[in-house]
């Protein structure tokens, strides 16, 4: 829920200080360079630790009969913010529910270090007992494919890198005044080097910094320091997974949505066909984009064309309608490729007859005939069906960060940003979605707490339907589907 | 003006059978294979044909101290529709003006051929005296840079290349049915082939191609057909430069900016910084994107990364916020990557001293430190200075195609479409350029063929400014500038 910023901020820090979340407590302090070292291996099937279910409510969340929907209950662990959620097991495309979600709030501790930039400034708060760092909320959905090892462990860890991230930037952030360009070096570990230059030289080219040298510098603002800390987090979730997937007996990828609330602003973080929207007053504004072979077909196709031997002689970087058969060369058939949004003949050559990197339309739009999603964490292993090509130089692990300014409306109870995987948005468009919305909202109080749940589960049971005998339907009598959504 | 459509496209047939325009009929005809071929070596310097300038108008049009407007006068040529058109030389740039202009009706006749996939088909339209096809209408515009032999060579046969792309969609995009998947085989020239399949076979499989015979056929319409054939006929423009640029004394590069109306539709294709607008009812529609080294970082990076030898050991593909000295190795400096929109620190390597491929702002930003353009036709002998390295495989000829369906809206003849370079849209925003298109087109009458001209002079003439001590000058004392705008 947008509440007003200030007012939600400190409602929230109050409840910090009486109830820490213990995994949050710990990221600050000692996530850091070891994020995920020495945990246990991830369990075949669990989910997010937030519901807390009993290993009887466990057994029944994966039953794929009943397709219970589940969501956390009052008297248990609250959600931050005025947080809902709900899940629901899809009807029988994977054995357990691949998914995983998030959330949590999180303490980035600045890093200790023997003279950081700002050490000796005003203004960069001391909290905690004089730890010096910020908090900042954490929402995010994994949808797994393949297994569910990559959705575990990224719904385990990836907060953790973003934080890992931030951690160099808490006096810089806290700072008004721009981001300096050039930080000094390191302090060297153990002693000294005498050819360094002395701490007073350093500090002064420093502090330089912060007036332009140079004609020609750019501004780079604090939003997109926050923006490049998220990316360089997915990237280091990716290698994080592509490290320990032996070790930990991780199986396939995940696509990721994250929505992370720091210093007034939202920034919402998406990495394949997840997708987000803010219901303000009745308007949707999209906060996302999704990745998936038809809107990243350039991006792809540039890359089989400059690396071609990532195709493995299996695939050629055009796109055609469909499939050439060996006895059409010679005629001319629409194509497609990567400087061209429009299609145009050409002459059928033997090279055509190969796959199109790019096949399918819509849901059925596959990269490499494998793969639905192109944006993503883990799937190191996948491999075009029967052969040595990988699918990972082109399924890129880079979210795509979106940023809106809480401060910059007067926001209501009513007013909301939805979290959904590809099983909501392939039933439920937008509108549907802010109607719904709309009408659970208006039947209960605005200071009802569980209403946001509420939201969750009717938009979860829409999406699923109703057992018939041809399976589960929709209102409409369109199979209805599985995944969770969750509302903030 | 975007007229309702049937009466402005009737309005012109009519005009057309009494006086066509010379040189698009040839169009149709000859162009074809030979596009430019035999033409006359263009001239050091020249203004569109429209404007038809007596010589002593044409030195007139050339001197920077008066810097006089030129339009096209009433008693000349009339420019189709009711387009209006202004132009002034730029102060002092360059010696000449680089820029050009194009408008033109072209008649794209259907490729004769022993049989057409269609031929025996109703629907297509067969016009004066039994030769199929269809007419465009065509405006566009020419920033050249460097020279002004890109420029004109493309003002001059750009409408021919599209005309050629099109003719062998003439059938197919005035049958209603969707376009074809496959198409038969070209007739042989000489005798035909014993092997090849027989006439009815080939028929038969064309037409069935009208049904999708396997489950995953994509639909094409007809309207990504007109985009590709767009799309195509840039890259054969720049294909042509290319070759006759030593033959022609071609010098030079320019941004491209079409519109194309044909059946209903308009299309505006856009390659490098101008910029078009439709001002419907007040309110403004963007018709295309610019592309320069801020909006392209991604793709340049991308391609630099994936062909490091293009840089040349010259540049690096990582973007810093400004040059970073040897003295700083070590230290962290702030950076992007192809895959980031956000920025980060890292620290500086031996090969980050190297110049960035991207460096600058707004509009100071260059690629490779040479231009601020990303696509446009030529520059095929465009260095980096004093190196061997190539700008061209950074630079695209490839236009982004946006298309305005005309039969969707009801328009009035306030409603325009607005064409400009960056001469104009560096001094005026797209909220002044609606201001000033109201404001002069309420003082003459609806039906007053003069209209568009006097808007596009109005613009032209507040983008110059008005020469004072310090040079031209806009009204808020600001540089006025060049290049030219049209209004169409």
């Amino acid at each position: 829920m947008l509440l007003r910023v200030r007012a939600a901020v400190a409602q929230l820090a109050a409840g910090l200080g009486a109830q820490p979340p213990a995994e949050a407590r710990g990221a600050g302090a000692g996530a850091g360079a070891g994020a995920g070292r020495g945990s246990p291996p991830p369990a075949a099937f669990c989910r997010p630790a937030f519901l807390q279910l009993t290993p009887e409510e466990l057994r029944r969340a994966d039953d794929h009969a009943g397709r219970a929907v589940q969501s956390p209950r009052d008297g248990r662990r609250r959600l931050p913010w005025s947080s809902g959620y709900a899940e629901v097991i899809n009807a029988g495309k994977s054995q357990h529910n691949e998914d995983q979600a998030c959330c949590e709030v999180v303490f980035v501790e600045q890093r200790p270090s023997p003279r950081g930039w700002l050490s000796s400034r005003e203004g960069s708060e001391e909290l905690d007992g004089g730890r010096k760092g910020f908090y900042f909320h954490y929402w995010a959905l994994f949808d797994g494919h393949a297994g569910s090892g990559a959705a575990v462990m990224a719904s385990e860890r990836l907060h953790l890198h973003i934080c890992e991230q931030l951690r160099d930037l808490v006096e810089i952030l806290q700072d008004p005044s721009p981001p300096p360009v050039c930080l000094p070096r390191e302090a060297q570990t153990g002693s000294a080097d005498p050819n360094q230059m002395s701490y007073a030289e350093d500090r002064g080219e420093v502090l330089n910094d912060a007036v332009p040298r140079f004609h020609l510098e750019k501004a780079v603002s604090h939003e997109s320091l926050v923006i490049g800390a998220i990316e360089n987090a997915f990237k280091h979730m990716d290698d994080q997974i592509e490290r320990e997937r032996a070790s930990q007996h991780l199986a396939g990828g995940c696509c990721a949505l994250a929505a992370i609330y720091l210093m007034g602003k939202f920034y919402v973080a998406n990495a394949g066909d997840s997708r987000a929207i803010i219901i303000r007053n009745g308007e949707i504004i999209p906060m996302s984009r999704e990745f998936t072979p038809e809107t990243e077909r350039q991006r792809l196709q540039f890359l089989a064309l400059l690396r071609p031997e990532l195709l493995g002689k299996e695939f050629t970087h055009l796109e055609f309608p469909r499939r050439i058969q060996p006895k059409e060369l010679g005629k001319k058939m629409l194509y497609r490729d990567q400087n061209m949004n429009g299609w145009a003949y050409k002459k059928i050559e033997e090279d055509d007859l190969k796959f199109p990197l790019i096949f399918g339309e819509g849901k059925k739009a596959r990269m490499m005939a494998t793969i639905g999603v192109t944006r993503g964490l883990g799937d190191h292993d996948l491999k075009v069906f029967s052969s040595n090509i990988h699918i990972k130089p082109f399924l890129s692990c880079f979210p795509e960060v979106r940023v809106y300014d809480l401060t910059q409306y007067e926001h209501c109870p009513d007013d909301v940003l939805v979290l959904g995987t590809d099983g909501l948005w392939d039933v439920t468009n937008d509108e549907e979605v802010a109607a719904v919305v709309m009408e659970v909202l208006t039947s209960y109080e605005p200071n009802d707490p569980c209403r946001y749940t509420m939201v969750a589960q009717e938009l979860v049971v829409r999406s699923r339907g109703v057992l018939k005998e041809r399976g589960w339907r929709l209102a409409n009598d369109k199979l209805g589907s599985g995944h969770c959504p969750a509302v903030g």
